[in-house]
């Protein structure tokens, strides 16, 4: 079996998540696995994701690699995937990786956007990939809490999981927060994320943009380690996974 | 009772077109009048548009007006209708306008643009409102065509209602052609447009850009005044009406 490397982009509105739940296919990895199944005539097939996007999060390029047993090109792979696979999860690229290649385990850093709209009326096109504000928050506080979040910390607060027992320890590179038109985007680059740890970041940056908080009350939050202390889970939906790296 | 002129903006894939229609009340007309007769609390308002897009067509800037008995600011209206409208229709502005402005008479000019998807795999996110081709068509072919086009002529072959009784004459200022990426675009401007003639002049210069016509065949086209001798008319859902003019 040869071991292959999928690039794949999604809007995820209408799906439980990328991870394969008990009580629902309406997952991305389940509507992809069943292609895959399908198309190697065989019962399983286990594709592994560089990460988790929860329910209604997007990804514009998610990274995941499964052991095929197929005689196919990868060419053939991406077109017959795309075939059969739903309008809104397309596989943009196929290559053949190397056995010991493993999408989660040898990422090393991923970028994230946010996407909220400030226009006075409401989004039309995109209406799905953005999640709509009240009016324009305070950028430069957010800048400031923004850099307090930045560096190696302990996200615990930032942690949606609360049975997590692994490290929560990650680093955020950076947080750009960037006003283009009547859209306001908020991009983070880190080597990894906590459930729900972007949302919360972004709506704890937003709570400091609307003055609801002060920016270095994000001190306090990370050396606290409780959930309660930061902000609330933005909506899913303003969120996509832009990239994943390795080096 | 005061005219006022409202700029809409809308994603027709769920809907029956623009214009009432007896069997249905699935039309932007129908949706919007609904609210503006709620708003001031009478039984009907009618609502004049620039134009009348047809079933899954999109207006980032359609213009309409309506006569109403209503004392609210128009910055009122339009977040009272934003409010009752759906999610895929959105009042971009409201403005007083003058008794005798009339968004159809009164229009001076129209930009359509139709979007196709030349990628290799599928478009993800904007995949409503472009059309996919199975290749790369000849630009520099459909330019020429495009130029056969242009200025003022007798669209009968582009009409595409066959009981038209009136002038089918139409000046076509200008055909852009612009390919960026994954994307070709075919920009539209002239005075007026007749039913699916948009749809039926992309449709015709993409069978010139796959070869299956020649440049030239749009004279004979031109001339000839049939329907018939012009090529398919494009999917709905790649149009897009742009832009209304008024001196």
């Amino acid at each position: 079996m040869n071991n292959y490397r999928f690039t794949i982009s999604y809007d995820g509105s209408r799906y439980s998540g990328w991870e394969h739940q008990k009580h629902t296919d309406d997952t991305i990895q389940g509507k992809i696995e069943a292609v895959l199944a399908k198309m190697c005539d065989t019962d399983t097939v286990k594709l592994v994701g560089a990460g988790r996007t929860d329910a209604g999060v997007h990804a514009k390029a998610m990274t995941a690699n499964a052991l095929l047993d197929t005689t196919l090109p990868v060419r053939e792979i991406r077109d017959y995937m795309n075939r059969y696979l739903p309008d809104d999860i397309v596989i943009l690229e196929v290559s053949e990786a190397s056995q010991r290649f493993h999408s989660r385990y040898n990422a090393t850093g991923k970028t994230y956007c946010y996407t909220c709209y400030v226009g006075q009326t409401k989004p039309v096109f995109d209406r799905r990939y953005v999640t709509r504000l009240e009016g324009m928050p305070d950028i430069a506080a957010m800048n400031q809490a923004a850099a307090y979040l930045t560096g190696m910390h302990d996200f615990a607060s930032f942690c949606g999981n609360p049975k997590m027992n692994k490290s929560t320890v990650r680093t955020v590179d950076s947080i750009r927060i960037q006003q283009k038109g009547d859209y306001l985007t908020l991009s983070f680059h880190g080597d990894g994320f906590l459930q729900h740890m972007v949302r919360i970041m972004t709506g704890t940056l937003l709570e400091v943009g609307f003055h609801r908080m002060q920016p270095n009350d994000v001190i306090t939050i990370l050396q606290g380690k409780k959930r309660s202390l930061a902000g609330p889970t933005a909506p899913a939906q303003g969120l996509c996974l832009i990239e994943v790296d390795y080096n």
